[in-house]
């Protein structure tokens, strides 16, 4: 019998409208015992039932919803059916060779991630509740959708929290962990193994796509670059010359290679600069381009630093602006979930009356849509893509 | 020589970021004599020059600026540059066979709109500042655009506030105006002389575009479907069935016409009917579909009317989603300014609450690049489009 939690009397809009998580502030008592990691059942004050889920009493998040279903079972059909649904979506809305597979809470499988790519797949497992179906997810990857390798990539500080340690891994047997991909066209080799998180950065595939129509015939700059991805579309989509800069050597280098696999070493070049010192540099010079790319990482992953977060979006967005040729674009992001869109558009704003620019927006769009955002789950939303005209 | 406007001490970010409009409450004092409809000097209150505009105090927004350079003359050589500028954003970002080609205050072009239907454009004048440049403009058309030929739909409102008749006809010899458009690869008949504005809706072709991903082998309704856009959209994309409905029988026999022309009647039909009406009757029905797609009109075109508007959109989007069948995806937008991006989002997440139902947000989109958004200009960004998958 799994152990029943009853949850205070709580308006939560969120919780009503169906958000997975609860919070150990909002269980008022509970039934039977549970270990961490145990399917619990959870019920309102009215004793009505609200979903089945995962346990974790360390975690603020106490417990993490699975299913509204009472009478499903967590087991490996469970799993069987929730990678297909996932599946179906995906095949529907996104080129599937490579993308995300499953994301976490939005797919209705909190703390998982899986990443594809061709035949390959990473798996990410960020929860206790979660670590124990470890074996049942392989499963499911390698009979149902033909897996031909696994990797784990679960060495992520976040998993500490869970009580966790982090793990990294094959979880078949061993295979090259260098794969090779293509994306609009691109190719590109991945390092399933020693990438950040599981090897590429799938969620601005439609946002790569989207700089397409601007950079024909331009003088592209790019940074942040990292394994190249925006700077190889530019280069795919006609660019004159692109220049990728990034602060470490070791994606400078990786990212060279990606350029030499697409024919592009002519036009897509890298250099070894850190964009906050260099841009300043250039801008002294007069260096102008026609189009400047902004993808930093995450400059804030918790509320905590969002202020000193704005600080850096907004100098950065600054120098960049000054770098683009009147008439020229800028095309600018934050992948952070707290950096929200409202927080990041009055950062840009001022940015640009510091720059005395004007910007016109020629499009605006979020993570790609493999990445779906689960309105109940606000986690879920955490990518802005902006392109600019600069006026 | 010009008269000069002073403006009040005011810190207005909008204004110093290049805020295209002057309210009258702005104006300190002025010196030189002007009539309504002149070209004046702005000047701040410490006498620095802010830009040139026509001027108009009738209006609240009573100087509407067209340079910020004090040497550029407003004359022919003035709109040659501002349409040549205007159509080579346009070549870079969007497929100009038809498209919006100047959208007014967003190409430095306050109170003109005009759009192009493969070679025949359609012109609007909403100021009396612009009206006195109508034959400029007819001229730059005709011999740098080679239109074939000018329609002007100045049939609006708004130009009564700036003391001007409603106004419509040729401006260039007679043609026929029934325009045969291709947009995402579906042929459309657009009525410049008695279509809806200038004819057609060109700010949703993006979005028209991005339904095609969920409409493959879809049952379809597209509610609010005028000439039928949308629901041909859904036709090209493959869908198993389209019903486009309107409440208007012209709209309804002028989509079915556009059907016939892509070879769709048997698979896009259009009926009459309110879709506040029928909804509600379809659901009781228990009839479903797998895609809904809401365009309805503005139901606001004021701030002061934006808490009637908020019900329609509710109820709207409560009526639509309940008619998406699990897993399902519905198409969901609003035209109107002042039903702002946030209140919009409010408002689709209560509807979603009060039908028990949760929305994966696939896709958002904002108005077509073609109608670019000027930051310094608030009331440029209107459109917000919104792709959800119901669950």
């Amino acid at each position: 019998m799994s152990s029943k939690f009853y949850l205070h009397k709580i308006a939560n809009k969120k919780l009503s409208a169906g958000r997975p998580w609860i919070y150990i502030d909002e269980i008022n008592e509970y039934d039977g015992d549970y270990e961490n990691g145990d399917i619990v059942e959870v019920y309102n004050d009215r004793s009505e039932f609200i979903g089945k889920g995962y346990i974790n009493d360390r975690s603020k998040i106490t417990i993490r919803l699975m299913t509204k279903d009472i009478n499903e079972e967590i087991d490996i059909n469970f799993f069987r059916k929730r990678l297909n649904t996932a599946w179906s979506y995906r095949e529907k809305v996104i080129d599937t060779s490579s993308c995300r597979f499953v994301f976490g809470e939005a797919d209705f499988l909190p703390g998982l991630t899986i990443d594809k790519f061709e035949d390959y797949y990473v798996i990410q497992i960020s929860t206790l509740g979660m670590d124990k179906y470890r074996d049942l997810i392989v499963n499911v990857l390698t009979e149902d959708f033909g897996a031909k390798g696994i990797y784990e990539r679960s060495d992520i500080g976040t998993r500490e929290i869970e009580g966790l340690e982090q793990k990294k891994g094959f979880l078949t047997e061993p295979f090259d962990t260098m794969v090779q991909i293509t994306e609009n066209g691109v190719k590109y080799l991945v390092d399933l193994e020693n990438g950040q998180k599981t090897g590429f950065f799938l969620d601005q595939k439609e946002n790569r796509k989207a700089i397409h129509r601007i950079c024909k015939d331009a003088e592209v700059l790019d940074c942040f670059t990292h394994t190249g991805s925006f700077a190889l579309n530019a280069g795919v989509a006609g660019a004159k010359s692109v220049l990728g800069i990034d602060v470490s050597q070791h994606a400078v280098d990786f990212a060279t290679k990606n350029s030499e696999l697409n024919g592009l070493s002519d036009v897509v070049k890298f250099e070894c600069h850190n964009a906050f010192d260099i841009l300043p540099k250039w801008a002294k010079e007069d260096r102008k381009f026609d189009v400047v790319i902004l993808d930093p990482p995450a400059f804030t992953k918790s509320k905590n630093t969002v202020n000193g977060a704005k600080r850096g979006y907004k100098e950065i967005n600054l120098r960049g602006l000054k770098m683009v040729r009147e008439g020229g674009f800028l095309v600018t992001c934050s992948c952070s979930h707290y950096m929200s869109e409202e927080l990041l558009k009055k950062t840009i704003e001022e940015a640009a009356r510091d720059a005395k620019r004007q910007l016109r927006q020629v499009e605006f769009r979020t993570q790609s849509a493999d990445h779906p955002i689960l309105w109940s789950s606000d986690e879920s939303y955490y990518l802005k893509f902006f392109i600019f005209q600069v006026i």
